[in-house]
């Protein structure tokens, strides 16, 4: 059985092109210099490992030198799947937006669907947590430590109305689409309940609340608001709130 | 009606000793100037307010000067419940206890209990983040968010198992004890449905988890062991993920 490696990396991901065709795995980098800190690098220990957009697997240490661990990788057969939830984000604050990358990605998204909204400021988009240099990164910290081999896919949109009528039926089709507000609207639990296999796309507003208009255009593309409870929550969260939330709601549907 | 304050103070929180017989309460601090900033400090505007440890309110504001707001206050007969979820927790690092706090006050805890375990680093006790010089503010900002006025009663413990041995009956008596766990456990909210108006007393671990003896210790005191789904999430992740699924569960079995 794979060893657990503890501290938040509880998996070591890796990219395709790192493993040679006999499964021989060389690290030089801080997954090296993890599997030697956590698990004192002793050959024929095993480490979690997973193939970035592939399956999941072991590493059994076959070498160990000052700083490089070679490992002897075997993976499984199957993929995991995408995660079954969708995530339509009015931009936060690029603080607040860099801390939850990692912890939408260890909840567990399919996309993150970044867009503007009336209570957006517009130069958060010029932030550079929003570009693949920054999240990139912080995605793979979030899957390492849920244990998932599955990137979210980001878009980026500035025009909150062409996202809402033109794209997001190309990018989140045939998706049971819920809103989030803070009140005592029906449950998450209750509207996901019964839905068999479907996707959910949840559309979480920004500091304030969606504007009228949003609310409306929201309505008409079939979003469904759904409450949070009374309390009101910053977005981040409430973002980690609330996927807890659909996936447990898509758990009990499923299971 | 009352004016909702954008930006994260979404109610303004006095001190009973601030607010005269009369009612009359003058702002001079960064209360103050948050209601000049997102209200436009219009004479005659409303604020939604709230006495600590008492009931909510409405603020009229009666009088405008440079960075000093009066206001006349009105406050409800009622006092907010006490949320009836307490935390029982692992101390994290000081960088994510300090995230924490804010965010903890506004999901609505009761109680939260800080604790030692094998998988905690002993040196976080004494940092500054446990001060209540820190934490104070950070839990009414929580508070101001979630427009809630009962502060989370804190407690630190540095012996796990004189807290739960000798200590917690008296902390968190007649409660449904719950301890999380990254596993396919029977949920939160089957486990917390149908339990009629009883409080819930939350244990969420360190990164790495409980050890053998105080799951097992746990299990001694009548803590049920409860799944969060598969994915193994960072302690502040876990620890809002938890509260939203407890809050759920406890608005579904009263509703």
């Amino acid at each position: 059985m794979a060893t657990t490696v503890s501290s938040g990396m509880n998996l070591v991901l890796i990219k395709p092109d790192e493993v040679d065709p006999t499964g021989r795995l060389v690290l030089a980098d801080e997954r090296a210099a993890h599997i030697l800190r956590a698990l004192s690098g002793v050959a024929g220990h095993k480490v979690r490992i997973g193939m970035l957009e592939g399956p999941l697997g072991v590493g059994t240490i076959v070498s160990v030198a000052e700083g490089v661990v070679g490992l002897q990788c075997r993976f499984d057969d199957a993929i995991p799947p995408k995660p079954s939830v969708d995530l339509l984000l009015a931009l936060p604050r690029p603080k607040v937006m860099r801390r939850l990358w990692a912890q939408c990605a260890a909840l567990g998204v399919g996309r993150i669907a970044l867009t503007n909204a009336a209570r957006v400021e517009r130069n958060y988009f010029d932030s550079h947590v929003l570009t693949p240099e920054c999240y990139g990164p912080l995605l793979v910290e979030g899957l390492q430590h849920a244990r998932d081999t599955r990137l979210p896919s980001v878009s980026i949109h500035r025009q909150f109305r062409v996202l809402v009528e033109d794209q997001l039926d190309e990018l989140a089709p045939d998706s049971l689409r819920l809103v989030a507000q803070p009140s005592a609207l029906p449950s998450i639990s209750d509207t996901a309940c019964g839905r068999g296999g479907q996707r959910v796309l949840l559309a979480v507003g920004p500091v304030g609340g969606w504007d009228a208009f949003e609310l409306k255009l929201l309505d008409l593309h079939g979003f469904i608001a759904v409450g949070l409870g009374p309390r009101a929550l910053r977005s981040d969260t409430a973002c980690v709130a609330l996927l807890a939330l659909v996936h447990q709601a898509l758990r009990h549907r499923t299971g």
